[in-house]
């Protein structure tokens, strides 16, 4: 990662994460089973990538991030119910997130399955009662990240993405085209409304709403063929989850199928449509800079 | 039950449901795994009784039902969800629901899993989307429906249901007060919040909100007793889900704090309750007769 870029994410994420981290389970009590699980994976760390994207979104628009500040919280609520359903046993089986136990091996199944449903419920309330935005932009915000994390997206790539395992594991197999499709829902939805829900919050027009969202598209593809070579290449101590677990699922990856150096072309190559997209906003150097990052991150 | 209130919940359903039915599903494509799984527990029947008191509350208010047909749609959505995960084998482990295999018996538990969450997230978009409800109405239903339905709701309720079945299966117990929590929030929540929902889509004054605040707690207290005592005296065949697993459970139910009768009497209590608080309301008529049927339903 080139010096100035490093220096950007990192200025960004001191200015940022101060607004975010103290709010995250500001509303859970801690009397409450079910909240105590839903404010322990919010706050069992991670790197926030959705809620600083959407609030420097808000910035490279020219306003304070501030004002996307409930669409952040809203994103990380969603990204961390997606986390406690997808380590469950019936799906990933995973015992390890974010370097701690996973919500369902410290509070059992059946309140992991609860607070994974009380976060994704929690984020649309929080969106539909911020008085700072009008009713307008937030029913726009809440459809918009609806369409994301539903059946038409991240939900939606789950689902595709169990199958798959289940096709792959039967010894057949599938290509680029649905490989893709799989990413662009699972990962690329949520990712891509990070910019388009700070797009949103500011009211941004619609030449910039487009930029937002084909830049954001651009950015989830290299977020998760990135996640793929890392996958399987980084270990479990950087990663603070297990990692080769792709190839134990016998999943079709990136790395997979166009090897290595293959997938390390395509993540620069989207890299770059997401950079010039987002090159005509006001102020676009931080997100820019976080093309960078997303692509050259080591976890 | 009363003959004129029998004749007017038949006359109801009869007006009604064509509204709900074929709505149910209309979104969602049947070439989709996760879609299909939705559309299937959305379409397992069921009584509708949520989406059916929303309407009748707008009539209730002199409005047409239609006006409250997103918010009907979005309760059933709400509700089916919560059954799906509710039968799962880390909750309740049921394999029939309304008479037929639960989700996760014909499409696995992630697909089960994933298609929860895909009726969550699409109940909040069908509001958002809405565009015959102003942006106010639509957010004001969107938070009302979230606290029903979140940790300060049902997700809260079922969250208490669980630990208290680990504790009574441990050999402890609990008393009515925490008994009632529970209720209120596991069923009673998204009950109040049907009445609730129709006063919001048809912007009802303070007045009449508190009296629907109102007579939907008792009316969901009273379709919870009732619940409780058909579970200790129904059959399977009636009920089309499995009787008798309270008791299996070792759970803590009105019949067994009190005895049938004294559950009897409590019930008869909450329904006198709930039609008084709805008798102030324009067109009461209909309310009222389900408010009878509720309590005096057989399955």
């Amino acid at each position: 990662m080139t010096h100035s870029a490093d220096t950007q994410v990192k200025a960004d994420l001191a200015r940022l994460l101060p607004l975010v981290e103290p709010r995250l389970g500001a509303r859970l009590p801690q009397n409450e089973t079910v909240a105590k699980a839903m404010a322990y994976s919010l706050e069992a760390g991670g790197k926030r990538v959705r809620p600083v994207l959407c609030m420097l979104t808000a910035e490279a628009l020219g306003q304070h991030p501030e004002r996307a500040l409930s669409c952040a919280l809203a994103l990380e609520y969603i990204h961390t119910y997606s986390l406690i359903h997808d380590d469950l046993p019936a799906m990933d089986n995973d015992d390890l997130r974010r370097g701690k136990p996973t919500c369902h091996v410290v509070f059992g199944e059946g309140q992991a399955i609860l607070a994974g449903d009380g976060l994704l419920t929690e984020a649309f309330q929080l969106l539909a009662e911020d008085a700072s935005l009008s009713p307008q932009t937030r029913v726009e915000a809440i459809a918009a990240l609806a369409e994301a994390a539903g059946w038409r997206g991240m939900v939606g790539g789950q689902s595709l993405d169990l199958e798959g395992e289940i096709l792959t594991q039967s010894g057949q197999s599938y290509d680029l085209p649905h490989l893709q499709r799989i990413h662009r829902l699972k990962t690329g939805a949520l990712l891509r409304a990070s910019l388009e829900l700070g797009g949103i919050a500011c009211e941004a027009d619609a030449t910039q709403r487009e930029a937002l969202r084909r830049g954001g598209a651009a950015l989830g593809m290299a977020f998760q063929i990135q996640d793929d070579i890392l996958d399987a290449t980084s270990t479990t101590e950087a990663m603070g989850k297990r990692v080769g677990k792709d190839q134990d699922h016998g999943k079709i990856t990136y790395p997979r199928l166009m090897g290595l150096d293959g997938a390390r072309r395509a993540l620069a190559e989207v890299t770059q449509q997401a950079i010039e997209a987002l090159s005509p906003l006001p102020h676009p150097g931080s997100l820019i800079a976080w093309a960078h990052y997303l692509a050259e991150r080591t976890a």
